[in-house]
């Protein structure tokens, strides 16, 4: 079989995309229809989550030479701890617990047409970690592998043998990383794959476009992690996204945000330029992580049956007991990272010569694969500032809560909860007028089609910066 | 600054490469003069490699725990040892020592146009484990960063600062891998930057076209492995090399080779499908390679003052002392590994509609940094198979042997002589009619297009089928 060369294969999929962000009305019906759906999907789900002392957790065990936080399979994840060096850093040293899950596992999502519109098979589920124990618009299948290899003794996962391989079809199948402050080395792998026409909609689950989920972005804590992932991995839109996207008047916030889009549009440096940037950056920086014992860690102390920082800061490592119904086991206990307070990630957005440029940096956290990823313009938990030195301090969370700042999203959003214990990131998009020198070493001017590149590779955009890309994308089908 | 956006950029650096690939006279004058020139600079140089055992390194010292080789400056390199699992692998389980190279060093070539052609300042330059301790055509710039922070207190390395952070004007600027058998996560930046007019060529250094590198390309031993690598990153053409490359006969090799480098012709898999397939292939491979001590090590033995395989096989770890003029340190001693025998590295191509397909390997090996890289059809030493199972016999070696196979590409070439010690292989480059299924896990057809495409991010292709582009791309020039 020869297939249409990959520009045009590449054309089509990013005009299905657009088409589905500018579609606000599905085969479900218009919002409402969405709002009432996730109503009837929270309705008759329970699920309880309470703290319980490490040392309590059924199933668990803790290393007597470690003091690493094991499961009795061996399998699902492991809390360790780790040494950290990083030259270059306002703190260049510090120790730290990790939670390690070498396993790849799925974050997949089906899609398919009707009436010509891609629409994209949501789930509403429910995690520990949410806040309030609430239901999550989450992917298709969210499995790791000891899910899907049984390990866990649970009900069947619906939809999986889509994302089994060999999978064909997809229109998004790449490997991403995740917060790399909390997770060694995770990685997931992302996947938008095409079903057939046979393929329904189970109960707890749902066919929304993807204007319609973009609309729902904004509802704080209602679209969870794994689907921001996923969807920002999709074809931004290309050409596609920029005749879409209306662009009167020229000097408007939407005609800035389609030129953005559009991989002719003059950018402030080319695409080679940036990725000659990014390998300076993962040469340069000196980044050593080693395994330490958790058990009298420097920095960390061990109280009430959980880990946590002596300055109160950063994160605990706590126990939680689970009971639900409606997911694949009724009953189990696990450690999660619950995080000392909430966290600012934002955009900093400009227009040069009429195309809306995004700021982001080049971070590095003890996690990463490869040393260095692109992070949003700020990504902190300000509170973590007041035991740290006056440098760490990141340069433009000030310029992102200015009230000179034009806010265009604004939205607290919650991260992983079957690992996070009610972790909430307030999501920021703001115009500023900053300056940043062309041969700044950590900041770089980058267009929407730029990140189009990028993503469609691993480890190259954070998941807070995918995030990100999602709402900025979704700014175009605001109405 | 306002760049032009990134595809006429792109497109620019893509034409000015293919003018230098299709030029075989360049300011040196034509062949001629090119061979001239090496046959001076070979001329009153001088290096001796002696073997000695490796307990009499000077400067070299065994862990007395893990029996590990060390430089005393702790920089450098270290020889350690690894136990690697490989899940599905023929051979799923073995030992093996592994070279330690945590350091990321420069290969940089320097171009310059003369007459609007570019040129790329080579360097003559010896390495104790080159065959015959010949002079190679080097890159401008081979550091480490113990060679430039001035670990190793030899004299500074000419051209060194055109390739120091900030870079601008690059034309390439990746880090890449090498041989994941030998080095354990070892990444090289590649690096081509534009000098400006008043860079001269300094003795044992000269400007020629890639033009004329291609043509000294299929004489043995002569492009070291470093030039080959830096080389292959370069953009491979796309349109502009459609368009310079004659298609006539249309049935020709030539036509079908120079429609593989255009990004429009038609390819048996989308480049999203290639993605796909690799992301399936790194989440599948179960590699673990975990550090275990080089004393006593199962399979190996130390005797005569070198570590080798029982079966005589592989290779050895063995110790050297040089003696040399004409470069930075003039008399020194270090551990090479030594290959047992010479290896087969080889591209099977097939014209598909018209477009000349490689058939690339999904391969893994110990050292690579992200679990899988694309490797060639073939690449083996045929000698190992006397002990292997017959299995793990590489699929397409007889194909590539047999004298149906029309060969288009067959020089010997050797590999890094500042680490290994002779090591040589056979590159070929054949057609033949092989039939691969469409979703074989292993196997993928591809086109020169997509090979620049991967080309241009770290870690997809690997070192031996990066050599095999560059010989692929220089057939375009053979007249």
């Amino acid at each position: 079989m020869v297939a249409p060369s990959r520009v045009p294969a590449r054309s089509a999929a990013e005009a299905r995309v657009v088409t589905s962000l500018l579609s606000r009305h599905g085969v479900l019906g218009g919002l409402d229809a969405v709002h009432s759906w996730l109503a009837d999907a929270a309705r008759g789900r329970w699920m309880e989550t309470t703290r319980i002392p490490l040392d309590e957790l059924a199933g668990w065990h803790r290393d007597e030479d470690t003091g690493y936080l094991w499961h009795e399979t061996g399998r699902f994840f492991s809390v360790e701890s780790v040494n950290v060096e990083l030259g270059g850093g306002a703190v260049s040293r510090w120790c730290q617990p990790i939670i390690n899950q070498p396993e790849i596992g799925i974050l997949g999502i089906l899609v398919r047409e009707f009436d010509g519109v891609l629409h994209f098979l949501m789930q509403a589920k429910q995690e520990p970690g949410n806040p309030g124990g609430a239901v999550q618009l989450s992917p298709t299948v969210q499995a790791t592998r000891s899910n899907y290899t049984g390990v866990h003794r649970g009900r069947p996962i619906p939809y999986l043998e889509h994302f089994r391989d060999p999978v064909s079809r997809a229109i998004v199948d790449i490997r991403q990383s995740e917060q790399g402050a909390w997770f060694y080395r995770k990685r997931n792998r992302n996947m938008v794959v095409e079903a057939g026409a046979e393929v329904e909609a189970a109960e707890g689950f749902c066919w929304l476009t993807l204007g319609q989920i973009a609309a729902v972005l904004e509802i704080p804590d209602l679209v969870n992690m794994d689907t921001r992932t996923v969807l920002a991995c999709l074809p931004g839109g290309g050409a596609a996204f920029a005749r879409a996207v209306p662009q009167h008047p020229v000097d408007g916030f939407a005609g800035a945000l389609a030129r953005s889009g559009d991989p002719t549009s003059p950018a402030v440096h080319t695409t080679d330029e940036v990725l000659s940037w990014i390998t300076a950056a993962r040469t340069r920086t000196e980044l050593r992580v080693a395994s330490r014992p958790l058990r009298q860690l420097p920095g960390w102390r061990e109280a009430d049956g959980a880990i946590s920082h002596h300055s109160g800061r950063f994160f605990s490592v706590v126990g939680v007991q689970v009971r639900a119904e409606g997911r694949e086991v009724g009953d189990w206990s696990q450690p999660m990272i619950e995080p000392a307070g909430p966290g600012i990630i934002a955009f900093v957005l400009k227009r040069i010569r009429g195309v809306l440029h995004v700021l982001v940096h080049a971070r590095s956290e003890p996690g990463y694969a490869d040393v260095v990823e692109l992070a949003p313009t700020v990504q902190c938990a300000p509170g973590n500032y007041e035991v740290l030195p006056e440098e760490a301090r990141p340069r433009y969370l000030d310029t992102v809560l200015s009230p000179a700042a034009r806010v265009r999203f604004d939205t607290v959003l919650s991260e992983e909860g079957g690992r996070f214990l009610e972790a909430r990131n307030r999501y920021l998009v703001v115009e500023a007028d900053v300056e940043v020198a062309d041969d700044d070493p950590e900041y770089r001017w980058l267009t929407l089609a730029q990140f189009d590149d990028l993503l469609r590779h691993s480890f190259y955009v954070n998941i807070q910066a995918r995030t990100l890309v999602l709402c900025l994308r979704g700014l175009a089908a605001r109405q």
